[in-house]
């Protein structure tokens, strides 16, 4: 077998996302830094993995993956770990992970992206961030949140008793968010706080954190 | 077993999305139209449905999924069509299903929903386009097409040589865009304009277009 290789940065959202499916399937692999800063992305032979030129990509075994949902939809199934499965065998179980997958990606990720661009990313370049575009990113993410608070009332994680694709695909975003003034809009409420300590503080999550980290101090 | 009902609009992509699913498996089902001009889908009863108040929603046997991707996935694993399947059941296949998933709403969906903005639902309104958007939505669509053009000169489909939810998740805005000038776009590309053609002329499409236009009529 090929030996399995994930492409991306380690800045990227995208790319720990997929990272933290890895790790939580206890997959070897190998990383490939790709540079986003010289367009590493946009060259032609990167092109020929990811044919819109976006991080992060994984090969395995042949098979070339694109798209981070995708990328996690995919270890899940291939890779089951017996008792402790990302994934549901019945498929109504897992419709219902299927729906806060595709919820984390058009309702929280568009809000959460925005203010890590504009509280994060802006912060480390020395820009001042948009008041306004935070504001209502604010309130949009209020507004999901609140959602997710009634939802935690009626499960422990969002696709049902157990953690699952559906937690893990906000995990980047959250990491992210925890180190900015947005994080009292998780404490405030206690589910959702609840949730967010439990599945931030996963063994294979604080593997991605620390891979990260090491980074940051290079 | 409780009828299966969807709720949804036949003048919403993702209503009809889910409808194409339904009608791929000959699925029995009792459609509940939502006034989205009323506000019906911000009631009470409709929130209890679909927490952030958007169609379509389906249930089936107990249970409720919102969001049309995750029910057009629900369904493709729930109701097998021997033979005819919209799924692979190897999951290194279906991975490249899930790649592609996400390429109609990462990267074709944007645009195309903003083309179906400015060129239909305006046009419908009698208010005049956004030349400057409809412009750069084009711009956005042929990066993709391209891809798509390339992508379909190794197979068929492009989830691989089976039609799929990959496929079946354009035909929305594929339908609203053909009776628009950027028809020409999927037109000038050979191979994206035969996998138009093939995909818009399946039995079940027909029948989601047939039930969309007698609702027009009325
Ligand atoms: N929906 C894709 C988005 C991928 C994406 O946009 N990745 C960013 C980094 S987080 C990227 O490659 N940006 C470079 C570019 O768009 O040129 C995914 O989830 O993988
Ligand atoms: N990502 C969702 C989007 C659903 C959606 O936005 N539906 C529109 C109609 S096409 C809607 O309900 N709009 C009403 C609103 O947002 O208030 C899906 O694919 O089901």
């Amino acid at each position: 077998m090929a030996i399995r290789k994930l492409y991306g940065t380690l800045g990227s959202p995208d790319t720990i996302r997929a990272l933290a499916s890895i790790f939580e399937h206890e997959l070897d692999f190998e990383f490939i830094p790709i540079d986003l800063d010289t367009g590493e992305h946009k060259t032609e032979s990167f092109l020929s993995l990811s044919p819109f030129g976006v991080v992060p990509v994984l090969q395995d075994d042949g098979l070339t993956l694109f798209e981070s949902r995708a990328i996690m939809r995919f270890i899940t199934h291939n890779y089951h770990k017996p008792g402790t499965e990302l994934v549901f065998e019945v498929p109504k179980q897992q419709g219902i992970v299927a729906t806060w997958i595709d919820v984390e990606d058009h309702q929280f990720n568009p809000p959460a992206e925005q203010l890590r661009q504009e509280l994060v990313d802006k912060t480390k370049k020395g820009l001042t961030m948009n008041k306004e575009v935070v504001a209502e990113a604010e309130a949009k993410l209020v507004k999901v949140l609140d959602v997710y608070e009634e939802r935690l009332t009626h499960s422990k994680y969002l696709g049902g008793d157990r953690f699952t694709s559906a937690d893990l695909s906000h995990l980047p975003n959250l990491y992210y968010l925890m180190g900015t003034p947005v994080k009292r809009l998780f404490e405030e409420r206690p589910n959702v706080s609840a949730w967010c300590r439990h599945i931030l503080s996963r063994p294979a999550w604080i593997k991605v954190v620390e891979m990260v980290e090491k980074n940051k101090a290079v």
